[in-house]
């Protein structure tokens, strides 16, 4: 038997570093939500690129309306109507005004809008002004939303729906972003069978191509999961050797047999160097998990040995592959991803071998305006737990487990 | 002009209630991630329908083991190996053991499975157990994971990846899922032209179409993005009589000037009953918003005319559009949904009109190991304060504002 030299998490993270991020290639601004920018973008324009009226109502100068009130009103001579989509081809001058829209350009000559609501127009050719403004007050002025050269948004950066506003409305309709990461899942072991045939006696029906495929595209990745393939050393090596050329990450699933795990070992080490870096870690689930690379092209892939037991399966592809996906596509995180993951109490006490980190899948339970996190104790080989679980806690090596009533951070799912 | 009624944001978060789930459709499973489900989902058979080993070992009957230690181990005879999808052609009877792998079945007889490390093969006929094993240890019985007929998960739920992995595991391929809500936008204004086109002097790129079309994808709707509208009521009116009659919701982006508003709830009113429903909201930003209903095939379609101001666009949709959209797909929210609006410590002192919802945008800042929100004060015609923001914040209509220090709830964007 293969020597099984387990390494602690933190060891294991180390050898899921130093991905480079992926090629940039363009996009369509108006389709990248939720796509990573490769550059910094700037704004090729000045927004607004003339003053615009924030509010509905009437273009002054400020200084006509300076001390108007209620009882002593500014009289202005009306010189126009500014046409919305158009320049006026009129100026504003002392003692004048023009109506203007939400929107509207702001006539030369004028510096400030006074709203609509305080004033009136005693006769068609005449503004009652009953309040003051200040000038550029109800004024977008040049360049205030966004000026010419300013950066929008960073590389890095996930872009959400209100980006892709900002870059319509700077004229900005190609993007550099990273290309999404290619993962291939190769699910292993001879007792699986399609989910859509009827197993015989002793075989079951793969579920991690399945999960794994729909987590790879939740992260932003493109899965490419092949056939079942056989317990069987050249076979799980052939199909290594080609999705290792073609993908950027390779997914080996265990079929969860000792056979499998040890050609999964084989296989990585037979394609070259680096290989495999390390097998087994001090985690639960997922203690046999193989991590190695292949080097193809000048480029390292990562090749991961997922646990056959779909909850392992699920929570090292959490664990250890999406860090290398972040790393591929070049993700930034923001302090608003740090925050989704949500303080709770633990509903009761939790126990864990000293030396192992477990990963423990809970559900959410509002109590008293608190939230609770009840651990759902299932084996890892039952995915009910997963569909019951809204996230997970992490109960750290060096901890003997959690009393009830800790504050724990929870991982939502999904 | 129009009479303009402003209403609290409560009421008008009624005009919006009411809307039916819409039609179940059939999907492939393994392609429902994010989709919600339209009706309960029952396993169709047992998970899993044989006993399985969940530890590499040998499957032996517990009572054999009682009393086994290091000093005095038990020892029993091989009787085979189980091959990995297979149904063993064997049975274990008292004093008997058999090779199995994680995942493989338990031979009749056997009750229990003892960890490899737990044992020695003194010779190839022979077992030696150092351990006791209760019955059933390291065994997953028939239906542990999932009983036939049990709720695997219930209508109203959004799909995450582990759901997809659970259906393929009991073999259900195609599920009944809502139908996607289609959202038709309809920019209006005669200031706006396509963020393709180098605007002249007056004119602007059209930002909303872009936000909101990428906002609805992000809510699991289809937008219908169509082509700007000039500010003239027959245009819009016949733009929005065949978007209603083809989409569930209509969205009039308005250009923000007067004449479009007017326009919006002329064209709404010139549908038929219902109509227009509400005519501004004592909210910000957002006041000038309108909602209306037009009955189409015994069907309310929404009809939100949203403001121009790109801000004022963005919270009216997460306000007031997404509920819709909520009750369109059907989706029973979960606590997990909840939880993801985060608390946080205001940085400074917020004033708001009493009366007044305000929608106040945030970016967050980590000090401390707490969380602050720091308002964005920019205009609501600036796009750039929503992409610099994480989320926002609701100062409530019965306050005039919120101290610095103050709790609150963040609510994340995308």
């Amino acid at each position: 038997m293969e020597f099984f030299k387990v390494v602690s998490p933190a060891e294991a993270m180390e050898a899921v570093q130093g991905f480079a991020p992926l090629p940039a290639e363009e996009a369509p601004a108006f389709e990248a939500a939720g796509r990573i920018l490769a550059e910094d973008v700037l704004s090729p324009v000045d927004l607004p690129d003339f003053p615009r009226a924030t509010m509905d109502g009437y273009a002054i100068l400020a200084a006509d309306s300076f001390g108007a009130g209620d009882s002593i009103p500014a009289y202005l001579d009306m010189v126009g109507e500014v046409r919305m989509g158009e320049a006026p081809a009129f100026r504003v001058s002392r003692g004048q005004a023009a109506r203007v829209s939400t929107g509207g350009m702001i006539p030369e000559g004028a510096d400030a809008v006074v709203m609509e609501e305080y004033t009136s127009r005693p006769d068609e050719g005449t503004l009652e002004v009953r309040r003051p403004v200040s000038a550029g007050e109800n004024v977008l002025a040049t360049g205030d939303d966004l000026r010419k050269g300013e950066l929008i948004l960073p590389a890095g950066r996930r872009l959400r729906s209100q980006d892709i506003g900002a870059f319509a409305g700077v004229g900005v309709t190609v993007l550099k972003v990273r290309r999404r990461p290619r993962v291939a899942i190769l699910p292993t072991g001879d007792e699986l069978v399609d989910p859509r045939v009827e197993p015989r006696p002793g075989q079951v029906r793969d579920i991690n191509r399945f999960s794994l495929a729909a987590a790879v595209m939740e992260a932003g990745g493109v899965p490419e999961a092949g056939d079942i393939l056989p317990d069987d050393l050249p076979a799980i090596q052939a199909r290594l050797r080609e999705a290792a050329e073609r993908a950027d990450v390779v997914l080996i699933s265990g079929g969860s047999s000792m056979g499998v795990r040890d050609h999964t070992v084989e296989a990585i080490d037979s394609l070259g160097e680096p290989g495999v870096l390390v097998h087994g870690i001090s985690i639960k689930p997922g203690k046999p998990t193989i991590i190695g690379r292949v080097r193809r092209g000048g480029v390292d892939k990562a090749v991961v040995g997922i646990p056959g037991h779909p909850v392992s399966a699920f929570m090292i592809f959490h664990a250890f592959v999406r860090p290398i996906l972040r790393q591929l596509s070049g993700e930034v995180p923001t302090l608003a991803d740090a925050a989704r993951r949500v303080r709770a109490r633990l509903s009761r006490n939790l126990s864990s071998a000293a030396g192992r980190e477990d990963l423990v899948r809970v559900y959410l339970e509002e109590k008293e305006g608190a939230l609770l996190a009840h651990p759902l104790m299932g084996n890892s080989a039952m995915i009910s737990t997963l569909t019951r679980a809204d996230g997970f806690i992490t109960i750290p090596l060096e901890r003997e487990g959690l009393p009830a009533g800790s504050e724990v951070r929870v991982t939502l799912y999904g």
